[in-house]
């Protein structure tokens, strides 16, 4: 049992006032111990937590949470939060059945002041509270602190929300955690755009010469409120910040206790918006994870002492995923064909397509946390030529939703949409479920809309769609594993909007969609085992909706079980619209994710919540027959 | 009949190159005569054509189209490019039925080279295209040109694109349009943020001396690409832009054809990515629309000789909008309760928000064309204990999707979101219609939708949300004129989740929700002289669906009938869904809007598709009764 004796005595943040800078640096070690003892067995985020461990305490010690409140960008930066804030031993829970969530959530503590997931929010919602907050008590003292990374800041809406903030006197602190990296770099395919941005050629002498030499000028001078001249012959790149009317301040050693809280005393005095620039080091403490930042963004199981990180052994017959099947079927097409292209918005890796980059690094290109930019990006490629795979988690799709209908459906251009993680997503939680993609994409016109059964479908879908081109075609795939080995098969051409009937039975009819229907098939042989016999149907294609083969079918069958990994408001209520504008009034069931799911997290609760799971379809099945 | 005889002689953009620089200028006064003149008979867009009828001779005089690309952002601001481009005489019929589209559109014209309406979009389009040019043909020497106002690039995929732009080589000439304004300022409510990131104080005399002394070393200096030190000199916020390792040239007088024409051709042989400032002025030409830049941006009928605008005569007996019945009724719920706020993404007076602006000018926020950041700055505002009236065109909202879900819905935070302009907008066409809003919403957990059926419950539905407060309430609106005179009844409280029956019949069941169902009331005698009575409920919340009301009227009727003017998606299948799950097994007949729809775009096309008019409505019920 690893002791943490500082730690121990932490349950509430103002307990960390009472210890000396020399205590509070033998605590910053604690949680880092902490964090990795606890991260070796319950995956989570790792790197990015390893990083602002000191910031994490100097935020908490000179600030006074939660009348001030701290807002974390994305969200998976807040282990320390967490642990710091009364939630030191829920911890071990974190991302497990009845734990704590692996983000900040309003729901779970006072002192996680506004719920994270997706990026580049925290400014948005810090300028609000703050606002809200002078307006309501105009002698509130209280600082909005938004934490936000150097990923995140490429996000639009930090833009928008840094715009706004200029042009106001709210009592908004600004962390931007500069750690030079995003979720994904390794590759190489990310290039760092923000480098572009916020650093010059002379940072690095400056960091170790005249940045030292110069703090103390420097610290006097923030109180002087005086430093502007100082800074910008120091830092050239402040100005960007400056452009917006926001005070810029550092950079800091974001591992300096000392530093940071001294800066921070005098920012708090410092009324109005304003912006610290805190240098860190993702997995900073840790050397394997300060050696591998991408591996340990989110590394799964470890070994603690060595860092050596553990396969899954349970799934080592079938070790390949839906996003690797897609990355490396992507680089098929590619070598075929020079106009296909990959777009992703900062995950390269995350979406496999590092496949394809290792050999056609000129034809992925990785825009940043910029899913807006990325989809209308697409629309240009597609406009002048090229044929884009754009390539994006299902829940991150969201924020690409006009420009998904203005730029690309209304003017039917063909990029082909890869819809990662599409369904549900395990640990990450609520915040990233990707349950809504069919029913929001489904509504828009000119869209093809597809689900892969399994991912022999998904490499067929990819090519019938790199065959289209006459406008935009999603396909979208599971956060799972691929069920072949034997997966690479040559692909084939697939008709569009045609519904695949996988085994003609009597009485029930289930309709499927995407991977849940590969459950199904699995389920054949108890099917026979029961001396039942009902009809399925693989959807593949919600939109163009295959009406003829569902006429036909229907209209043969007196029970209807719709099976989807989303929410009903996707396949389910699309049959029953079908039914009923085509008069066939059959009994439908159906399994998928309601409304009331979303307030749950984590995957063990999908396990008790959800209906659609093999044994459930099943039961189902069985039911419906005893019913007909 | 007035005469162009310079432009008469203008088919195609070619024909420009002929005229000498003395017939340029005469030509742009023919084209600022004939815009007015066909404005002042056909409601469009006057203040931001007027302002670039020289930079649109200028891009075409020295650039290709359509090898090169010109793609104007936002849109409303291509007459002069329309005109130019073989579209002259069609020019007559903008926003027409059967006429041309009042916004670029591939579908038109190939000059027309990516479709715009929405804001911000044209960095990312040019990029991809420039980004594809090069990469099917590497020698190209093609231009792709993004046209962008000072208000569009206050949204974040501006900036998402510009840091992927300064990253790549990709040949494209960003033209900033600067007239320091965007659609709304007039109110002074709108704070023009883009003032503090491009301007300095200093640079109102360097327009009128320093730059006229400069001139010629600053044209000399672009060609030998050494003029970052005199500019940065001279025009300090030309670092914002260079921040992105974009080449900043300007700011020039985008009035003056010779300065432009000459600056333009030099940059025409610079590669990579670079931006010239351009300074211009709305309404430039025509002193009405100098003097009243925001009414003047889409003025409707007007004297082209006085200026005066033509009152809408037919209306006299119903001047008021639902707009401004929300802006007022918003005023008075502020008068009562100091927590309520109101928050529009650049749309002030567009959204009649001026109302309560006059009297609480520090409670309504105006923060630029930045949805994603209104929105989550709303949710930060309500996390905070404020009350957000967030007011946002239906079409507009799109862009904040993400956030509505990940940011409000999720964390159950109250923002009212007034959606103004659900349903048809008429002549803006295809790209502005707010027909997704009540489907799209509808699968987001937490929200309550509303949409009231007359200017009336819109009061009550404000007042309702405004009591709610336990998560986001949506209250869709149309873009239309209320109903009644003396709609300023005292609020009432309604009933959240319960269905209005406003007449019980038999046989047929209406349903409709939103404004479409007081067309419904209006037939009521019509109904009587048919001798038919049906039953008709109004709907009012989507979301929770009323299904007690529902299910005891659905099960009593032999047909339903929905009636929406939205999407399909929304009421209609979400009737048809809850039908199937109860197992009523009644018809439906859905009268909406169609995906076919959204081809078609002017008002005038409208009432040929759709078939929920009164006359449509009242055939379709008296058909129903046939059918029984």
């Amino acid at each position: 049992m690893i002791e943490y004796p500082h730690l121990d005595k932490i349950n509430r943040p103002e307990d960390l006032k009472k210890y000396s800078l020399e205590e509070l640096k033998v605590l910053a070690q604690e949680i880092r111990e902490y964090i990795i003892e606890v991260m070796c067995n319950t995956p989570g985020h790792v790197g990015a937590n390893l990083g602002v461990v000191e910031l994490t305490i100097a935020l908490h010690y000179v600030f006074n949470s939660p009348s001030d409140k701290i807002i974390w960008d994305v969200g998976h930066q807040s282990y320390s939060h967490k642990i710091l804030t009364g939630r030191r031993e829920a911890f071990r829970t974190i991302r497990k059945f009845k734990g704590i969530s692996g983000f900040p959530s309003r729901d779970e503590s006072i002192h996680d002041a506004f719920g994270t997931g997706h990026a580049s929010t925290s400014i948005s919602a810090a300028l609000g509270m703050a606002i809200a907050d002078k307006t309501l008590n105009p002698n509130s003292k209280n600082t909005f602190i938004a934490v936000i990374g150097d990923g995140s800041m490429t996000g639009g809406m930090a833009y928008e929300a840094m715009n706004h903030a200029g042009d106001t006197n709210a009592n908004i602190l600004i962390i931007y955690n500069d750690n030079n990296i995003s979720i994904d770099s390794a590759t190489g395919a990310l290039k760092n755009y923000f480098i572009h941005l916020i650093t010059s050629k002379s940072y690095n002498q400056l960091k170790n010469t005249a940045y030292e030499q110069f703090k103390e000028t420097f610290l006097r001078n923030i109180v002087n409120k005086t430093t502007s001249i100082i800074k910008n012959n120091l830092f050239r790149h402040s100005n960007f910040f400056e452009s917006f009317n926001l005070r810029y301040f550092g950079p800091v050693n974001g591992h300096d206790l000392k530093q940071l809280i001294d800066i921070l005393n005098n920012l708090k005095n410092i009324p109005g918006p304003k912006i610290l620039h805190v240098l860190t080091q993702k997995g900073k403490g840790y050397p394997p994870a300060e050696k591998n930042t991408v591996i340990f963004h989110n590394p799964g199981k470890f070994d603690p002492e060595t860092g050596e990180i553990f396969k899954n052994t349970n799934k080592e017959n079938c070790p390949i995923r839906y996003q690797d099947v897609y990355g490396k079927t992507l680089l098929e097409l590619a070598d075929k064909d020079k106009r296909i292209v990959a777009i992703t918005p900062a995950m390269v890796s995350s979406s496999s397509l590092d496949i394809m980059y290792a050999k056609y690094p000129d034809r992925v290109f990785d825009v940043g946390i910029a899913e807006e930019h990325a989809v209308t990006f697409s629309a240009g490629l597609a406009a002048q030529g090229l044929i884009p795979f754009t390539t994006i988690y299902s829940t991150f799709l969201q924020r690409a939703y006009d420009q998904i209908i203005h730029d690309v459906a209304l003017q039917k251009l063909p990029v082909i949409f890869g819809i990662d993680r599409g369904g549900l997503v395990g640990e990450d939680g609520k915040t990233h479920q990707g349950t809504f993609d069919l029913a929001y994409l489904n509504l828009i016109p000119n869209m093809i809309i597809s689900a892969p059964i399994d991912c022999i479908e998904l490499r067929n879908l990819m090519f019938t769609a790199y065959n289209y081109q006459k406008g935009p075609f999603a396909i979208r795939y599971p956060k799972a594993n691929a069920e072949y080995l034997d997966y690479n098969l040559p692909m084939e051409l697939l008709p569009i909007g045609k519904a695949n009937i996988l085994k003609e039975g009597e009485k029930v009819l289930v309709i499927s969609i995407g991977k849940p229907g590969h459950d199904v098939v699995e389920l054949y042989p108890e099917f026979e085992k029961l001396g039942i016999n009902p009809t399925h149907v693989n959807l593949r294609f919600l939109k163009p909706l295959d009406t003829e083969t569902l006429a036909g079918l229907c209209n043969k069958h007196d029970i209807i079980i719709t099976i989807e990994d989303g929410t009903l408001y996707g396949l389910s209520a699309t049959i029953s619209h079908f039914l009923i504008q085509n008069k066939i009034y059959s009994k439908q069931i159906s399994l998928g994710i309601p409304d009331q799911f979303v307030e749950h997290g984590s995957i063990g609760e999908l396990k008790h919540m959800l209906k659609y799971d093999k044994e459930n379809i099943l039961k189902t099945i069985q039911q419906a027959y005893r019913e007909i």
